[in-house]
């Protein structure tokens, strides 16, 4: 399924359940929040994203510690979960996604080499990170992980949905 | 020039001057922090970027004064400069991008039509806002106003190229 099939799908979602949605994003670069905010009407409940490229940002907006970023590094399953935790809390919503990764061409190690991604969502009684290991260049790496992202935002809403719903937080705007 | 041309222009441009850059989106939504990023090493001097869909968004993150959003609207001279004078303090970056406008297809009026896009720069010794009325569907006029936002940054960059370089801010990482 596409960026633009499965932005759809969730906006479908998530105006269902009267859900908001936020974005951190360091390796997909804005990529994630630019195709949720291609379906009209979206405004309605996507409020923002955070496009945090340099360390700084991470920890600035986003308030991930600095003993993370030291200890584990930018691109770690505790800094994405840091990343999407305090996504939400900087714009209230209800559901945050947030990507860490080694988009590439350069910057790889054999520690970390490129195209190794943690994904982050953060929801209501929920948090979880899964990471990925993809085969492509710098735009496709840029592409599975925003794809990934919101496959699993799709898949928090389908299971939580067959449970009672869950309270939801306060709406900043 | 495609959005690709142009980020790897302003790419080579930004690191030839050692200038660092950042991003604040509404109308497009992701879209040109996301093109900046499609450039190979660009993360060493794109800083950040934020999406700020929601008013309450512009005003939390980029500190828009909310006299100006209820006196003006969201969609304004004044907003757009004020996102990118909050946006250079948020990221501590040389040149601050930013972009607020009626996507469409809806949220259009009389007075501020879908198409209608404001375009702000914020750079050393220097601030301006450009407007526009594009005559595209949503992802036309996010793509167009993604663009004038790189060209209002080169053209930035070529004028002031040929004075004496201005000083630059402090570096946040």
């Amino acid at each position: 399924m596409s960026l633009v099939e499965l932005s759809e799908r969730l906006g479908q979602a998530l105006a269902a359940r009267r859900l908001t949605i936020c974005t951190a994003e360091s390796c997909t670069g804005g990529l994630l929040a630019s195709a949720i905010t291609d379906v009209p009407g979206s405004s309605s409940y996507f409020l923002g994203g955070a496009v945090t490229y340099a360390n700084a940002a991470k920890h600035s907006l986003l308030r991930v510690p600095l003993s993370y970023l030291q200890s584990f590094g930018a691109v770690s399953p505790p800094v994405a979960l840091a990343m999407a935790r305090g996504c939400a809390a900087l714009f209230g919503a209800d559901i945050a996604l947030a990507t860490t990764g080694v988009a590439g061409p350069s910057g790889g190690t054999s520690e970390k080499p490129v195209g190794l991604v943690y994904i982050a969502i953060v929801a209501p009684f929920h948090a979880a990170c899964q990471h990925f290991l993809w085969p492509y260049d710098r735009l496709g790496n840029k592409n599975a992980s925003a794809e990934a992202a919101l496959k699993l935002a799709l898949t928090w809403l389908e299971v939580s949905g067959s449970a009672p719903a869950p309270p939801t937080s306060p709406r900043s705007a």
